[in-house]
C-alpha cells in the first residue's frame, strides 16, 4: 500500500492544542503516516495567504502529497468542503472558501470532489460544529494519504469552475512597464514579493546590475517611486540598499539588504497594493 | 515490540535547543519513534494551562500514547517526578505540581508512579540539576513509548489522591442560571472557552438561535453583563457580534466572530474568572 | 542502508512556507528519512546565535546525524557552502560564514569538505540565487542523512583552519576572579548564559548557598554589580531573587527564579558583554 505524507497548514498559530488535536486525529488513522507542517501561522481569516503560501510549496513536494489547509471563518456554514487534484497529481482538501485561488490559476486543476460529511468524519465527532480542520480534513486527508480511502469515494464530482476564487490580478506589460500585484511578504525579512514572473521581467530587457524604477501603489496613492539595481541576490548591494531580484518561486521581488522594506514604507499586501517596474534608458 | 508515539508539551518555546535536545534525546533512545509536539508555547510557568492543553489533546491520540508535559517552576526542588495511566490508558510524565488537575478531574486516573531518578535518567546527566525535562522526563518518556522500560519499573507507586490539584471549579446550574469559570483562551482567536459542559448548558432548555444573558465577573466585579445568541457556529451571526456557542472540546464558550473577545473586554482565565449564563424566558 | 536522523535550523521562521519547502526536498530525496527541527527562531542574520543553537544541541543527536543550518546574510555571494564532519561524528551543512564557530572551539572539527554547487544542487533550481537552504543546503543534507551521497562526493576537501569564525573570547580565571562573556540567552525566560564552564567556576572553590560577587560590564560600562547566592536551582531561591546556578550546557547562568534578569537590568548577548564572578571571603 502506497503511503503519502501529510502536509497540515492552518491559521491555529501553535498557542494551543488544536494543531495536536489534528495530527492525532491524523496518527489514529495510520502510526506510520508522515506528517509535516507547512505553516499554522497564516493570519487569522487570511485566506489569500492560506492560498498563497500552499502555491509556494507544493512544488517541493512529491506527486500523491496531500496538502490539509484550514483557515475557515465560515465553518458551520454551508460552504462546501472539497478535496482536489492538482495539475500535478497532489491532493489538498479544504474548505471552499478561495484557498484554492493561486493551485487554480498557476498549476491547475484535475478533478474535484466535495466531501460527503456524513461518510468522512471522525466518528462521534457529530456534536461540535467549530472544529472540521481536526473532524473531517484532518480526519479525510490522513485517511486518503494512507490510502484508506480513494479519491472516488470522497464524494461527488465538481466541476473546476464552480469552485470560489478570490480576485486575482494577471500582471502585464505595456509600454515597457509592467504592472504587477504585491501577492505577500516574505513576513521574517519584510521583503515584497510580486506577482510578476521572472519570464515576463525579462521581456523588458534589463541585466543584473542594471537600474530599474520601481512605483508602488495602494489604491491609486502613490506610496513609493523611486530607483534600484536590479540585483542577482542581496550579495550584490550594500547593507541598507534596496534592491529588485528574482525570488525563490522565481516571482520579482523588492528588498532594503538586511532592512525590512515592508516596514520602512508602510507598505501592505493584496490586489490593492500594485507595484509598476520600468526600464530605465 | 509495539511502539507508541510520543507527544511533547513545555513552556520552552521554540526559540532556542531546548526542544530540540529532549527529541534528540528520545532519537537517541529510539530512532524508529514518532516524536510530535503537543504545544511549546505554554505561558512560562503556568501550570494551569499546561494542564488544560492535555485535556484539550489527549483524546485524540491513540490508546498507550505517551506525553510527556514540562511546565516545572520547581525543577531542581523536592517536587517529585511522576507518571501516570490514565483512565484511558495513555500515559503521562510530568513534574508532580498540577500538570494533572484537569486529566483527573474529568478522565481519571489508573495508576500513578513516582520515577526513580536515580535509575531513570539520561546517563552521564548528572551535574545539572535544571533541565528535567530532557534529563528525566523525554528519556524516560521515550523509554516509555518504544516499549524499553515497563510502567512497573518506573518506581514505586503512588495514590492519586497523593497528586498535587489545583484548585477546580465544578460548574453548577441553580435557578436557571449556571456559573462556571473561563478555563484558557483560544489563544489565537480570544475566544472564552468555560469549564461549561454542553449537557449541563443544554438542560437550560436552550435552542439555537435563541438569546441567552451572560455575565462574567472577575472576583467579585462584573466586567461583562449583556445578551447573545446561542448559535451553532460562527457562521450563525454577524461579523463583528458576540455569540455563546459549543467549542471543540464540546463546552460552551464565547467568541466575536471574527474579533477578540477577550481582547475587546480584557477578560483572563483562571478560578477567578466567572461566567452565568441565564435563559432569557 | 544506515538512516540517519536531519535536523534542520534557520532564521526564516515558521510563518511561511520556507521551512516546508526545505522539509519537502529532503522528504523527496527520501520518503522514510526522519526530519526534525532544532529551531527557525534564530533572530535573522544572527549568525553567532545560530552557531550557539548548534552546541546547544547536538550532544543530544546520535551520531551520524546530519544537521542543516541557514542563517544566511550573504547567500549569492561567493561565500562557501560547507559540510563538516564533527569530532563526534555527526554533520554540519552550512554556509561559511562562522556559524562553525562553537562547534570548531568546544567539540572540534574532523574534516570539512566544500559542497560543489553544480553538482549538489536540486535538479531545475538554477534561476533563483536567494534560497541555498532549499535548492543547497537541505538536499545536499538529505541526501547525506539518507545515504544517497557519501560525504568524499561532497567536494573538495578544506583545512579546517580556512573556515570563518566569529571572535570568540576564552573565559579566564586570574586572581580569584573570572572573566567571561554572556553568549546568549535562555530567551524565554530572560536568563543569562555565560562561557564560565562549571569546572572552571569550580576553581574558585564556592559551594552551593554560598555568596558571589557578579559585575556585568559592557564596553567599559559597568551595568549590574551586586552580590548573589550560588544555588543548585531556582528551587533554592526564594521568587524574584537572582542566583548563579549551573545551567543544562554545564556552564555557569545567572537568573532572577521566575522573572527574566536580561529585560530587569536590560542586558544583552556577544563578546563585548563581559561577567565577571568572584568569590566573597
Amino acid at each position: 500500500m502506497m503511503m503519502n505524507a501529510l502536509v497540515l497548514q492552518s491559521d491555529f498559530g501553535l498557542e494551543d492544542g488544536a494543531v495536536s488535536a489534528m495530527k492525532g486525529v491524523a496518527h489514529n488513522v495510520s502510526k506510520v503516516i508522515s506528517i509535516y507542517d507547512n505553516t499554522h501561522d497564516i493570519p487569522p481569516f487570511d485566506i489569500w495567504a492560506g492560498s498563497y503560501r500552499l502555491l509556494q510549496t507544493v512544488a517541493y513536494w512529491p506527486k500523491g502529497t496531500v496538502f490539509v489547509s484550514v483557515v475557515d471563518p465560515g465553518v458551520g456554514s454551508a460552504r462546501k468542503s472539497l478535496v482536489v487534484q492538482t495539475n500535478n497529481d497532489q491532493y489538498i482538501v479544504t474548505p471552499d472558501n478561495g484557498t484554492l485561488t493561486h493551485i487554480y490559476k498557476k498549476i491547475g486543476i484535475k478533478q474535484i470532489r466535495e466531501i460527503d460529511e456524513e461518510v468522512n468524519r471522525l466518528p462521534q465527532s457529530g456534536a461540535s460544529h467549530t472544529f472540521h480542520g481536526r473532524d473531517i480534513y484532518a480526519y479525510t486527508g490522513a485517511r486518503l494519504a494512507a490510502g484508506a480511502l480513494s479519491f472516488a469515494d470522497i464524494g461527488q464530482e465538481l466541476k473546476a469552475e464552480e469552485i470560489v476564487c478570490l480576485p486575482y490580478y494577471e500582471p502585464k506589460l505595456e509600454e515597457g512597464s509592467i504592472t504587477g500585484t504585491i501577492d505577500i511578504l516574505d513576513v521574517r525579512f519584510g521583503n515584497l514579493w510580486t506577482n510578476i514572473s521572472r519570464e515576463l521581467f525579462l521581456e523588458l530587457g534589463v541585466d543584473y546590475g542594471e537600474t530599474v524604477e520601481i512605483e508602488i501603489v495602494y489604491d491609486s496613492r502613490s506610496i513609493y517611486h523611486n530607483k534600484m539595481t536590479f540585483g542577482r541576490s542581496f550579495a550584490s548591494i550594500h547593507i541598507g540598499e534596496p534592491v529588485l531580484y528574482v525570488n525563490s518561486l522565481d516571482n520579482m521581488a523588492v528588498a532594503i539588504n538586511q532592512g525590512s522594506f515592508a516596514k520602512a514604507y508602510n507598505i501592505g499586501t493584496g490586489t490593492n497594493w500594485k507595484i509598476y517596474i520600468k526600464k530605465i534608458n
